[in-house]
């Protein structure tokens, strides 16, 4: 990447860094927040805060843009295009404090340059660069294994693949067992350290995955739709991701 | 407690870090395990390791007994019996790395004396006294918000119970969304601090459970059956884990 990109990568680590302090600020201060409504305008509060933090600072870059979920549309992908989630798991802020991400991610046409997924809590900082490999905590991430099973792995999915898909319910029962945290993006990192084998959603927005896809692609994970076919993070849809083979089973079990 | 007992609960969270720091040790030690054979043997081995530790702890104190998942049969509940889970997560420990506890309880002719749930790679060490309260890292919990209701709540169960009962679709649906952890004893205490609002479980074992009953009752939750019957814990079955009014909600919406 050039020394530009790079300038750029280390500004957005430094943002995402900051972020997290200000959403652990903001948390500290709750203790006195007890009913629903004011719970959800925390979160509300917190969300919109970071998204304002983010804002501004891409606002300095010159013809640089911001895509976020709270944030003003953008309907092309010209140019340089920040994609944000400034909170990634908001449910999870607010009940276990914890499993909730900042997600940043910057693309030129369309095309990936980096992307970074901050686990706060856990002061975790996952980043990728398109060819050049990812990272967590700046030590690199080895390759996953492409050979790995269903019968080894843990799925992770939410209730409404189950739902709407009762051979992912065969799927899991050929599994090592299931797993649901509450945060894409952080769902997909685990994925990409091994923590898990594979992650399945029925309907992504861009600001889930920007970041997260890059790193589990820099991993070696397949990265496609639930009907194998590739994905365009600018279009909101399905998300299933795995290594190789593990892939190839789940598409071959539950969506062929 | 009377000043034996409370020796006898300093010994328990003495030996529960210990075993902690062997797991951590045993961890480390895996790098080079990369078989799915050989996965499962370090598994099974730091089971029995663990197990071993507690059961030449408890064998030093005169008249008591150890039941756990490993260990002997014990087919009554006469006198001082520890109810150890050495590893509750088993899948988690080879998987995610976190998300692990190691279990203990002291019971007294069926009575409950204490429970103490460990961490282990969070660190968090819950304690409960019956009749004295409940605490994380030796700090109060405080007592569940018994009002809490189900639009507002995380529900933890397993896929098991979703196939099984319909109703339990419907329950999550209702609510703030599902979560599912991979261990029993973590995920109840994840409830007794609040971090979710209730925990469904169709079949959990004495040593899943013996532990975390006592901090969940310890902090105002329900603790019941499925079918809101009282759980003898020397027995498996279900549990139904949640603050006064929403464990009358899932009672109702699923189990009635």
């Amino acid at each position: 990447m050039d020394s530009i990109r790079l300038e750029w990568l280390n500004y957005g680590k430094d943002w995402v860094l900051n972020a997290g302090e200000i959403i652990k600020i903001r948390l500290s201060e709750k203790i006195t927040i007890n009913t629903k409504s004011h719970i959800n305008d925390l979160v509300t509060n917190i969300d919109r805060e970071i998204e304002d933090f983010f804002k501004q600072k891409v606002s300095l870059i010159k013809d640089h843009r911001l895509l976020g979920e709270e944030g003003d549309f953008v309907n092309d992908s010209d140019g340089y295009i920040w994609i944000l989630d400034p909170i990634d798991g908001t449910t999870n802020l607010v009940t276990t404090g914890r499993d909730f991400v900042i997600s940043l991610a910057l693309y030129h046409n369309g095309q990936p340059l980096f992307g970074i997924v901050y686990d706060v809590m856990r002061d975790e900082l996952y980043h990728a660069i398109t060819g050049e490999g990812a990272y967590i905590k700046d030590k690199k991430i080895p390759q996953v294994n492409s050979d790995l099973l269903l019968d080894d792995q843990v799925i992770i999915c939410d209730i409404k693949e189950i739902i709407s898909y009762p051979r992912v319910v065969d799927l899991i029962q050929q599994s090592r067992g299931h797993r649901r945290y509450g945060s894409a993006a952080l769902e997909i990192v685990h994925i990409a350290v091994g923590r898990a084998g594979a992650f399945i959603h029925m309907m992504v927005h861009p600001w889930d995955i920007a970041a997260a896809k890059i790193i589990a692609e820099e991993c070696g994970l397949k990265y496609t739709r639930t009907d194998g076919t590739s994905v365009n993070v600018f279009e909101k849809g399905s998300s299933l991701v795995a290594p190789e083979k593990l892939h190839q089973q789940i598409v071959t079990i539950c969506f062929s």
